[in-house]
C-alpha cells in the first residue's frame, strides 16, 4: 500500500546534483500551514541548511509551508557562499509553491566542502513543484545518498496517521553520510506538545544509536503535523506512536548500514539512574573492542564489562551479571560457571540481531543503545575508497 | 649500553604463566626504601593487583621495597579469589626479598577472567629474587604480552638518571592488552614533589594517546625514586625530564602497536583554554572516521573539522585553519585554494609520522593528542582471532 498522509503533497526529481538518473531533490508541501518540530545536529560545525532551517523554525514559530531537500551535496563547510546558496534554495522554493520565504525549511546531504550547482538546484525545485502528488515514496528516495534502499515506516494511533522516512548509512559511508529523518502526520497537536514529543521520542531512538560515535554536520530530524485528521490526538499516545515510528526507522538505519552484519541492543538495567544506565550502554555500544568482538562473534565478556567500567558511573563490577539474549555469561562480575555457557553465547552472537544485557544490581533504572559491529567492510568503505 | 639505575636491582624469569620460554615474571627491588608514585586506571572495573597496589601505596605512605609484575594473566574479573591471589603474590615477594608486605606492590597483565597459576607464580617469585642484578632489560622484557619488542628509554637531568619501560600494543591487542609503565630514578625527591611530577607528566603523555579510546582494567604507571644520586634534584627540571621520558615511551607504544602504520600528532592551537584544546584534539584522535582517513591516507579535512566540532567547545568553524605538517588544507573553515594543495596533503599522509594541526583563532591555549590509524589489521587482530 503506497504511503501518504492527509494534508501533505510531495515532489521528487533528478535535478542533476548526483550523477546517473537517481532522484536527488525532494519537496514536502503541506496543503495549509503545518506545525513543525525539529532536532538538529549538536556538532559545532553546522552546515548552512541546518543554520538556515533552525533560524526559520524559530522565526516562523514552527509554521511550515514547504521543505526542500537535496542529496548529493551537503552544502557544509562552504562559508558565506554556502549560506547564500541555502537561502537561495529557500527563495526558489517559496516562489515555486507560492509561500512566504520565512515558512520554508531546507536540508542537504552529501559531499562536504563543495558548492552546490545552484542553476540545476533551482531548475529542479521548479520541476518538483510542478508535479506534486500524494505519494511519499519518491520523496523518501530523493533524500538517499549511499543507502542501499529507502527506509520508510508508518503508524496509526486512533484516527491519526504518521508516516516517516530516514536516510544515512549511519556515519558509515564515505564523506560522513548525514542522518536526515522526516515524519509527516495528520495529527491535530499544539506546537508545544509536538516539540516535547519530538524531543523525547528522538532521545530514545535516533539519539540512542551509534555506528561510530560521530555526529554529522547536517543531521536533522523534522516532524510536521498537518492537523488534517480533524480531532485532537492524545499527547501521550501520540508520543508513544512517534517513538515507535522513529525506533522502527532507527533500526532500519542500523540494519541498512554498509558493513553492518549485526544490530545489537545494549540494555543496561538495575542502574541507579536512567542517565547512568544510558551512559553505560553508550560506552559499551561505542567501544571499538566491543564492536570488533561483535564482528568476530566472540563472547569476550571482559570487554563488555570493561567498557561499562569506562562510563564513569561508579560501577561495582562484583555485582554485575551479563546476558547474551537468554544466556548468562557473567555472574557477579565473573565468568558464569559451566562449560557449555561460552559455546551457547557464541551461538547467540551469530544472530543478525540480539541483546547484550547487563544487570548492575545498583537500582531500578534502565537504558538502551543500539550498536553494531566494526567490520573489515567499515574500514574498506571509509579508508580504501577515495571519497 | 645496558640500562641500570643506582639504587635498584631487577629480576626476571619464565615462571610458566605464558607458554614458550619467554620471561613472564619480573621484580624491581630497591636497595633501600624508594619513594613511589603511581597513576592507576580510571576504569571502575579495576583488576585485583591495581586495587591491592593502590591501597598499599597509601598505607605505606609511598615507601616501596619491592614490585612484582607478571605477564600472561591480568588477574582481572577474578572476584575474591583474585584478590587473595594478588595478596599472595605480595606475601611471596615480601618473603623472598625480606621486606614487610605493606611495602610491596603488584601488577599483572594478560588474559582477563582467569585465575593465576599460583604455584608457578610463587616458584617464579622465589627464582627471580634469587638472581637479582643491575640490568633493567630482562625486567622490561618480562612485562610484555603481545608487544613485538621491549620499549625502554633513559634520560639524564643534572646528576640524576631516569630509566623506564612500557608495554602494551595500546589497547589494540586481543583481550584488552594493558598499559604498564615503570620508571626508576636515582633522584633525591620528596614524595609530594614526585607525586606532582608523575601526575603532570602522565597527563601530557600517557593520558594523551589513544588507539581506540578504551581504558584497561589493569593500567598502571609507577615511578620509583631511590635517592641514590645523593644531591636533591630541581623539581621543575625533574618534571621536564620525566615528561620527556614518558613521552618517548608513549610514542614507542603507539609506534609498536599492531595494526598501526601512522602515528599522528593532533595539535590544536589558538584555543580559549588548554581544556578546550585538549578536548578538540582528543575528539579528532578518537574519531573512527578520522582514523580510517589516516589509514586511507586521505586528506578528508571535513572529517577533521567535524570531529573537532563534536568536542562541544563552541568551535567557530569559519575561523579554523588546518595544516597537515606544513601544508594548509583549510583556511577559514573552507578548502584552501589551489589545485596542488590536496596532492601535497596526500603526500604528507603517506609519512609514518606527521601532525594534523588546527588553529581555532579563539585564544592562545593549545593541546596535543597522539592518534593512529584504524586499519584492517586492527579489525583482524581484535575480531578474527579467537582470544
Amino acid at each position: 500500500m503506497p504511503l501518504s498522509c492527509p494534508g501533505f503533497r510531495f515532489g521528487a526529481v533528478h535535478a542533476g546534483i548526483k550523477s546517473g538518473r537517481t532522484l536527488d531533490l525532494g519537496l514536502i508541501v503541506p496543503d495549509a500551514p503545518a506545525v513543525g518540530s525539529a532536532v538538529f545536529t549538536s556538532n559545532d560545525v553546522k552546515a548552512a541548511p541546518v543554520r538556515v532551517s533552525r533560524a526559520a523554525l524559530v522565526r516562523a514559530r514552527g509554521e511550515v509551508l514547504a521543505v526542500v531537500v537535496n542529496s548529493g551535496n551537503a552544502n557544509a563547510c562552504t562559508g558565506t557562499e554556502g549560506m547564500a546558496d541555502a537561502r537561495a534554495m529557500v527563495a526558489a522554493t517559496a516562489r515555486a509553491v507560492g509561500a512566504p520565504r520565512k515558512n520554508v525549511l531546507v536540508a542537504s546531504t552529501g559531499v562536504i566542502g563543495q558548492r552546490l550547482p545552484m542553476a540545476r538546484v533551482e531548475r529542479g525545485i521548479g520541476a518538483a513543484a510542478a508535479e506534486l502528488g500524494r505519494r511519499f515514496e519518491p520523496f523518501a528516495e530523493s533524500i538517499l545518498t549511499t543507502d542501499r534502499a529507502a527506509k520508510t515506516a508508518r503508524k496509526r494511533v486512533g484516527g491519526t496517521r504518521l508516516i516517516g522516512c530516514t536516510k544515512g548509512a549511519g556515519m558509515i559511508a564515505p564523506n560522513m553520510a548525514t542522518t536526515l529523518t522526516f515524519v509527516c502526520t495528520d495529527a491535530k497537536i499544539s506546537r508545544a506538545a509536538l516539540d516535547r514529543a519530538t524531543r523525547r521520542a528522538t532521545e530514545q531512538t535516533f539519539n540512542a544509536i551509534t555506528i561510530d560515535g560521530d555526529t554529522s554536520t547536517n543531521d536533522m530530524l523534522l516532524v510536521l503535523a498537518s492537523g488534517a485528521s480533524g480531532t485532537p490526538v492524545g499527547v501521550k499516545a501520540f508520543e508513544a506512536a512517534l517513538t515507535d515510528l522513529l525506533g522502527d526507522l532507527a533500526r532500519q538505519l542500523m540494519r541498512g548500514g554498509e558493513g553492518v552484519h549485526h544490530v545489537v541492543t545494549v540494555h543496561v538495567g538495575g542502574a541507579k539512574s536512567t542517565a547512568a544506565a544510558t551512559s553505560a550502554a553508550r560506552s559499551i555500544a561505542n567501544s571499538p573492542l566491543v564492536k570488533t568482538a561483535i564482528a568476530g562473534q566472540d563472547p569476550n565478556w571482559g570487554r563488555f564489562l570493561s567498557a561499562a567500567g569506562n562510563a564513569g558511573i561508579g560501577l561495582r563490577p562484583e555485582r554485575v551479571d551479563i546476558w547474551l539474549d537468554n544466556v548468562r555469561i557473567v555472574r557477579d562480575g565473573q565468568a558464569a560457571p559451566g562449560r557449555a555457557v561460552e559455546a551457547r553465547a557464541a551461538r547467540v552472537m551469530r544472530r543478525p540481531e540480539y541483546t547484550i544485557r547487563l544487570d548492575l544490581s545498583a537500582g531500578a533504572a534502565e537504558g538502551r543503545y543500539l550498536a553494531c559491529d566494526l567490520s573489515h567492510e567499515y574500514v574498506s568503505i571509509n579508508a580504501d575508497y577515495r571519497t
